[in-house]
């Protein structure tokens, strides 16, 4: 009814399937993904423009300095954005924006854009989420214990999150997300339009 | 996560179909369903604890008098009234009950139970709603002229729920409604358990 689309802001602990999510959510529904620059080396099989937008330090400094980004950040000594022109011509369009980002970032996009939904998707339990950064195998031991210290901050800023999606079983868990975005335009908040002009044309009836 | 069951209310328009969409909610998801009490007489095919609890004047006003009913209303000269220790045993065990009622005793619910979900149908149009009452057929011309002006009373109270759900087609409005009792229960206020023992178990491991 509203006819500006929602911007879907999933966060998330290391290693708990984000992107698998992600990626079901936009095939199955078709919301729209923001893909964001990164000065990350790409590993192995990624593609630019499809996992990020590979940036040189200098180019990325460069879009900062031109307010290219939404939001970005330096995690594990890499800087990420969200590159803003993609996700303000798509929400004018009407369409759901999904950003896979991280807690710094989530926290900028809500008091830039307070209509902005977000989720943190979480393990069952911290013994699950373990497993899995245990059972990836692409990252060393050093590297696993750096994401569980990470995981202990990025617990603190759970709170900062409106909703907590369990990500246990893939589909039950996209299913979720999803019915959390239906629910958001469905709020009365999104609805003000709607309910004038209903109001008024029950008067002229 | 938390164990206590969701009050979910719903409201919406005279002959918007409330009915056929409550029941396809707990056949197609369980939930718990609250049948209301009323002094209005049965009509036909109307079945004593399927449709309402029907009682006489006297036993209605005993049980407001003994706090049996969690709210309960005057509409088009008949009480209507939710049976308190169903509703509360429900919760206790977990199950999300739906109580289908009208806007007076939503705002008394909402009072009561602060978690409560209030959720309001509407049809697609004004206009459209007007089909569906003269379409309805069983009601007089000055029947339905009433419930138009009851509508034009209950827009105004639109405002007091916290979602809208437009009722156009049955299975995609069943479906969004589905979808906003699931946004509730991953909401962050519904999670401060989890999240505890989430944050405790990462400090432990």
């Amino acid at each position: 009814m509203d006819k500006k689309g929602l911007l879907i802001v999933i966060s998330g602990f290391s290693g708990v399937g984000k992107g698998t999510v992600v990626k079901k959510l936009v095939q199955d529904y078709g919301y729209s993904l923001s893909i964001s620059a990164t000065t990350r080396p790409p590993r192995e099989g990624e593609i630019d423009g499809r996992e990020y937008y590979f940036k040189s330090r200098e180019e990325f400094m460069n879009l900062i300095d031109y307010n290219g980004f939404i939001e970005w950040a330096v995690y594990v000594e890499n800087y990420y954005g969200t590159p803003r022109a993609f996700v303000e011509q798509e929400l004018a369009a009407g369409h759901h924006v999904i950003l896979e980002i991280e807690v710094q970032g989530a926290i900028h996009i809500k008091n830039q854009y307070p209509e902005a939904v977000l989720i943190f998707l979480t393990a069952p339990s911290a013994e699950e989420l373990r497993q899995r950064l245990l059972g990836r195998g692409t990252e060393e031991q050093a590297a696993v214990e750096k994401r569980m210290r990470r995981a202990i901050e990025e617990s603190e800023d759970m709170d900062q999150y409106e909703y907590i999606v369990v990500n246990d079983d893939l589909e039950q868990c996209v299913k979720d997300v999803h019915a959390v975005i239906v629910a958001k335009t469905c709020m009365i908040e999104r609805n003000r339009e709607f309910m004038k002009e209903m109001k008024a044309e029950l008067k002229a009836l």
